[in-house]
């Protein structure tokens, strides 16, 4: 196994965020599920947007988001993801190789825009997230190149992937890749709405060993072995997967293999302002802790420092560089 | 005179706004000069958007910013300026319909981009702004609805005006029929670089009562009037408009006329985050505060107050309902 020129590699759904804050009654009124995010087509976009209020706009996604963390923390991070040549596409790709990543995926030159997503974050700092895919639906197998995956020491897939139709065959294909070349794969499972489209296929993956990391949040893990009880579902995932982060919000998170289950507190904040982007910065810190071979419990604290310090502000991407952030904090880097 | 149907209208460019937190060294790298607006062709944008950190994207514009926040008090504003019907434009076009302002501007369908502008702040919260005026250089007289000018109780024009080709003409044309009409037209200087173009210009719509009202910043002032001797440009600026309202930063702000100096205190903040806006907001508040007929010192406290409000995040607009924070603070609303 040579030296790998990437220390984690995403690949998902790239998307630009369209964020605002709203009240309750707004989500109610759209029939939105609180917390949740929903695919939704152009149609129930534009009915949302024109009822919306005055928008900031950032770049996003999921997978886009851990990636840049893990780049702002200094690690060499690549991202895989499809952006159409628009001028929202053009902000994206600025944006992500602006954070010093490498982002070489074609933008699509026809088909559908660049995709958005509209995240309504309420005066108690959830958010609520209506995604329109848009070119991120032109995802192929043919836009994993195969060298690039190969140089990447984690590859790190959002559940998103299993959405749009081609991603999941571009999820698979670069799996085996990865694994192919010795490297390790690492599955976020997004949302546990989507795990309810696709529970078994996500099992399937574990099971099968195509995933040898999983990020959950809890309701996603209850979500995913249909218990309301956790300890439950945490056996039955670290019988599931090699190594299973779950965080828990306010209660911080655990870190589980078949040998040992270790519990990492959150960090204090001073106030929360918008909850999006907390698990992708999370995993972002968590994934530098391992690439930095920093032990399990350190990765935890590093996640839940990124989170802590996105969950400040408005927006799923770090404002501040995190490596001083750890510093500050006596975390290794 | 009949009744107005809008309290305020303003004219501007149209402007999208790219802000990135950045340092000294980067303004130095591109030959900026910190704290002004420099106007840039497509090929600067490019070179200084490939430079660029990752950014923040909102609605801007001077004229907009300040209507926007005219609206948000409670007001009623119209807006006049120009967008292309690109991605852009549409945001553009979405963020000041749901902030409350009638726009309805035809966008250019062909020629350049909606207009953007890059806004570099640095640590001490400083905005250095890079202007492509893209589709802003299509505001044409034709743009200019003689019977919304005349059923606007105030018109607000920004010396930005000054540099597309056209506007200068739609600006003269707006003035004149609110003038007909038997309204008020405002100014702002909006830079002493912009003043150094056109100072003259500047000089004579204020000499033959284009305009009644002149807003201006402690560097406008003095660009004016080619002296570093505040009371003596203050002195100039009573002789040559009804009424002038000079902004001091952290002193506060001036209000002037003829037969009386008002001086108002600036609100105390918590942390100066981004400059950006700052001008536009304390004349939200002070037109606001005319409309309302608060009288010019109350005028002056809503300016300070909502200047306040917006230095205290990243970006030109108002976070949080302004009206709110007037009542808040004791101020006539």
């Amino acid at each position: 196994m040579t030296q790998a020129k990437y220390d984690v590699l995403g690949i998902g759904n790239a998307i630009f965020d369209v964020l605002v804050r709203t009240d309750e009654a707004f989500l109610a009124r759209h029939g939105m599920t609180k917390g949740g995010m929903a695919l939704i087509d152009e149609t129930r976009a534009a009915s949302i947007y024109r009822d919306m209020g005055p928008a900031t706009e950032m770049s996003g996604g999921s997978a886009a988001n851990t990636i840049v963390g893990i780049a702002n923390f200094g690690a060499r991070a690549a991202y895989v993801g499809k952006v159409k040549d628009d001028q929202i596409g053009q902000l994206y790709t600025h944006d992500i190789r602006a954070a010093g990543v490498a982002f070489e995926t074609a933008a699509a030159s026809g088909g559908p825009a660049t995709g958005c997503c509209y995240i309504l974050v309420t005066p108690d700092g959830e958010r609520t997230m209506n995604t329109y895919l848009g070119a991120a639906q032109e995802l192929m197998p043919a836009d994993i190149d195969a060298a690039q995956i190969a140089a990447s020491a984690i590859v790190y897939l959002e559940g998103y992937l299993w959405d749009p139709k081609n991603a999941k065959e571009a999820f698979v294909k670069a799996a085996t890749i990865a694994h192919g070349a010795g490297r390790q794969v690492a599955l976020t499972l997004s949302d546990s709405f989507c795990i309810d489209r696709y529970r078994d296929e996500f099992l399937d993956l574990m099971r099968k060993g195509t995933v040898d990391l999983v990020f959950a949040n809890e309701a996603e893990l209850h979500s995913l072995y249909q218990t309301s009880d956790f300890d439950t579902a945490l056996t039955q995932l670290r019988n599931d997967v090699r190594l299973g982060v779950v965080t828990r919000s306010e209660k911080g998170c655990v870190v589980a293999t078949k040998d040992a289950v270790a519990t990492v507190p959150a960090f204090g904040i001073d106030k929360l302002v918008d909850t999006t982007g907390a698990g992708d910065m999370f995993a972002a810190g968590f994934l530098f802790g391992l690439v930095r071979n920093a032990g399990h419990e350190n990765a935890g604290r590093l996640g839940a420092l990124a989170a802590a310090e996105v969950i400040q502000h408005i927006g799923a991407r770090p404002q501040v560089p995190l490596t001083e952030l750890a510093q500050q904090n006596g975390l290794p880097i």
